[in-house]
């Protein structure tokens, strides 16, 4: 069991790097050796978060000063195309890399340039990294160099739908994804979507169908799980909160079966999970709001052949930073629930 | 073309009634005759509802003496099962009834008692009701004596899938609707759910599936569209705002059809409706509050043989008061949107 | 009784500006002859607005444009500076002007200059404006050329205090007024302030003590009322709302008076105001949204010779657009509540 | 140093003993003996709160019981007289009581029947009690058996005043404290006021002046600071958000004192103090929300001889049961900070 790692975090002036560094100044065996923020380079973290007063007065350095710095973990919470610009280097450098970003997530730079427009430039590492969601690719956690940590929409996706996937009960062509997400996972970047007397009293879909960059994601992982293509319609919309993503997922069940018995195979395949909750009764977004928690259930819709999914989980937390740490935890040999917020 | 008519309303304590209210003190041929409330009989409505100050003096009374004030047009903004025990005698009094309850959606006794789990009263009325959504049942509304006015959720998936399944483009027994609705649908009733604690900052699923009371009267209806039984897996959220309900629905395409070529069949279907807006982009809850409209758009998922429908409108206008009012108007002569925010 | 006015509104694609223009449609004696919005000139109002699809197709154009077609009536929603770079062209057009941003409610141009922070363009024009408060100017409006409508905070400040002021019932060195404002208050511009995340669930004073550009104005219109020079402590506070301002003052009493003797004095004051509502229990904003309602109240606190006045407007509507249409209402010669929400 | 402590927490399923139990679960120092909910006796914790699944399966017990099982440490989180009904009882059998609610805040019997209405009838504990803020009694609650946890608003208006009525610097009899709460602070129990739709988009004054209940307890413990009496106008708003509490307050200085120096005192006075930040700028709700912090700060108001003091907490944690927390982990020689939010 190591005793202490050292960890440099990228973008500490976002919400997800920011969040992060709060739980790492909680976390018994976590040092923080740098945190970087371009834009804000020279400036206290506390004077972006004013709430963080008092519990740190670090200075937020350069991305470039803090790749000298790394030495041991770095957890990049940086913007695509930003973060496969360092991720070699602070791989040469010997660190383990966590990174939050979607710039390792796809498997091949074909995936990748389709979903993100963008040519990759390190495609070499996109067969190297471990795709970090914990609950399914664990094991390979423990040995990365670097870990992809899944996006916010596809951890809620891969959460509802493995277990049903993995044992061929749903139709992997006919999946329907609607999702409900609570507005920071815009990031803290300005827009009009964002600005509050525009999101506020509102409910707005975007980018419905399969144009959603995640959409590449989601299927990507699922038809692992499939053994076969999986194909997706999804549909985010945005909903007048802080935190959180509920996914109501639709299926179609491949034979008849109850809601008794899949939730018995949901509890069967969490099993042991200290972070996924299968729960008799519907997750609400509230429920997990500020935890690691993914709350699952699963409902079938009498004489349709359907069944229900809903995953519920706050989506800068087990949706970002919160999974992230899960991450370095089992990959330092850290108790994998030390410093997760419950 | 008449000139003024004479107005009762039941239930005005409620968000409806109230609501009701506030355009019928615009509406240049309305005069009010009573408002009741049992529970608050005796007290100035604005007494309830401060926001109506210096616009009216009005002094509820109960029902009974409602009814007795009846003679020409009567609003029911009452609980199930309380309207259909008034709504004989308003009728036999020779009044016009606008119920905005759920009382006489259904078409016969054995599909209300299935749904609201009570035996009808007056099943003599069922068949002889007109559903009062006025794009699709315009001409019966003009001659009708009682309209049952539809339901919030309803409302928003017969606009939204009328057209496709009235020319059989779609599948009538895959349809899926995932529907996010404000606070003030649940009414002004006091309940855990409501709490603003527990509602604030979450997104709450309910009876999912086909357990929500709403499902009869949407399959009721769309299997008039599509001339066979149609079947909807349906899903609500509550979510934290105070009005408006979008609902997103998932269709299987019977034939290849492209984005643009369904949404001219929606601008057709809807020529000349005032109160329908065809949007080539997504609808929003924000466009529509404290309008009567309804935002309609679809969008075909590439690949999947699926489109997306959605459709914006506010639950207490176009999915309440504001339609009921609609309704009135076309019984009784006026313009159609006389009186009618937008 | 003039019949019909041509209007060109400045600032189309703002808050205040769209809410005009949304009035306008509805009034029966206004035409619109132009809308601008620098910015957005060519693009239609309704692609900024979404809400407004279907109610209208008008383009809007640049500000050099709008001045060449503004015939009759102008009204100015532009940032201040702006303001008065037009307002003397438009004046020399013979048009009457409306203007909502600060640049002529100040009565000389070192006020102005001391609070703005910038030397005004058209000095002149300050002793020649009308300030735009009907309730208390009403007969200086109906001659007025040049009509600088208040901010949204002096609006609920002078309605509250003018009353007590004039009476000489209060000491005017000792006001302090406590504001929360609603999110619009802010404009539709980006800032981190109003970005959703950061708004959404805090209160966020701002600009305490005697800072805020409103005291200026606030302090010159109450020293009128009072005959003497009036100071105030005025503290605004960011809330999670879209629209509303409550101000709260607390001031002392020069002699010993009950509650319900000053709010016969209210009454008395307000008597025949259509937009102002005193009421006997406490004011809140839910009552006055989207209404042109200023709601006002009093309440002598026992054993400390102080008083509570509090006054609850929209900000958007009595706070800008509502009043600056009501202002235009009396200055052409139609009934003062034509077109406006209650 | 104490290693464990068995603590019994009285009405459990509120806000404040809920989220008093979710602190307890990761205090390394305590035992959970029992928890009482009358009205839920033997439901488990979380089928009250579905986010607490997973943490913990306790079924919660009658009032009765708790009592009985009570062995060392209560806290109780019930409303005023039904705390006063058992407090005896229990520290009769030898527990250490840290009471959350009004019960034993006030000093005497008459204090407490002219502010809450209602006989004492354990009036003999009133005065051996210790008022429970650390940052004041400290000492006390060291040795205390029966200490009263301060309410929410006496909580953030004593931090923001102490020093300066100890220091004589501020006129003890115009204080005016104008509070803007979440609604968390209404309870879980339902009410109109805190029903969503009616608290959601409105700022709602309520009990302005001197008649809110905590005007008593402020009173009461400032006049000790000061020593002389103190008389506060007081003026609590409903705001729409979960938790938080901003009071600004606005105080007549003896002498002049510019900013810096103010904050110069209150760092003085809140060195060593860990959940006492003392901030140059403005503090908002959502710095402190979910944490133990009190922010607070000062501004000078220029040419006014007055000052505005402002204190943010969250109100249900340094505000209730953080606070409380924090007075065990001193009354039973755990680090202060221990188990507590930041």
């Amino acid at each position: 069991m190591k005793r202490q790692v050292s960890v440099t975090i990228f973008g500490a002036s976002g919400y997800t790097g920011a969040g992060l560094y709060g739980l790492c100044l909680r976390h018994p065996g976590v040092n923080v050796a740098a945190l970087s923020a371009d834009r804000h380079a020279g400036e206290r973290l506390s004077a972006v978060f004013p709430r963080m007063a008092g519990l740190t007065d670090r200075v937020m350095v350069s991305v470039e000063e803090a790749v000298e710095q790394a030495n041991e973990v770095a957890f990049l919470c940086l913007p695509h195309e930003a973060a496969m610009a360092v991720v070699p280097r602070l791989l040469d450098k010997g660190c383990r890399v966590f990174d939050l970003s979607a710039d390792f997530r796809m498997d091949t730079p074909d995936s990748y340039a389709a979903w993100y427009k963008v040519q990759h430039t390190a495609p070499e590492l996109l067969g190297v990294k471990v795709y970090g969601l914990p609950e399914f690719h664990r094991e390979r956690i423990r040995e990365a160099r670097l870990i992809a940590v899944p996006g916010c929409y596809p951890t809620s996706v891969q959460i509802g739908l493995a277990p049903l996937l993995k044992h061929r009960l749903i139709d992997p062509r006919t999946i329907i994804v609607d999702a409900k997400s609570g507005v920071s996972g815009a990031g803290r970047k300005l827009s009009q979507r964002t600005h509050y007397v525009e999101t506020n009293e509102n409910i707005a879909p975007y980018n419905v169908g399969r144009s959603h960059r995640h959409v590449g994601e989601i299927e990507q992982e699922l038809s692992k799980f499939a053994g076969e293509a999986v194909r997706v319609v999804f549909s985010p919309h945005l909903t007048p909160m802080n935190q959180g993503i509920l996914s109501t997922m639709y299926v179609d069940l491949t034979q008849p079966l109850g809601t008794s018995e899949l939730l018995d195979l949901f509890r069967s395949e969490y099993a042991g999970e200290l972070f996924v909750r299968v729960l008799p009764h519907l997750p609400e977004t509230a429920f997990v709001q500020n935890t690691n928690y993914a709350d699952v259930s699963v409902h079938v819709v009498p004489d349709t052949g359907r069944a229900i999914v809903l995953c519920a989980i706050d989506n800068l937390v087990k949706g970002a930073y919160g999974q992230a740490l899960q991450c370095m935890n089992i990959a330092c040999g850290f108790d994998e629930e030390c410093g997760l917020p419950v």
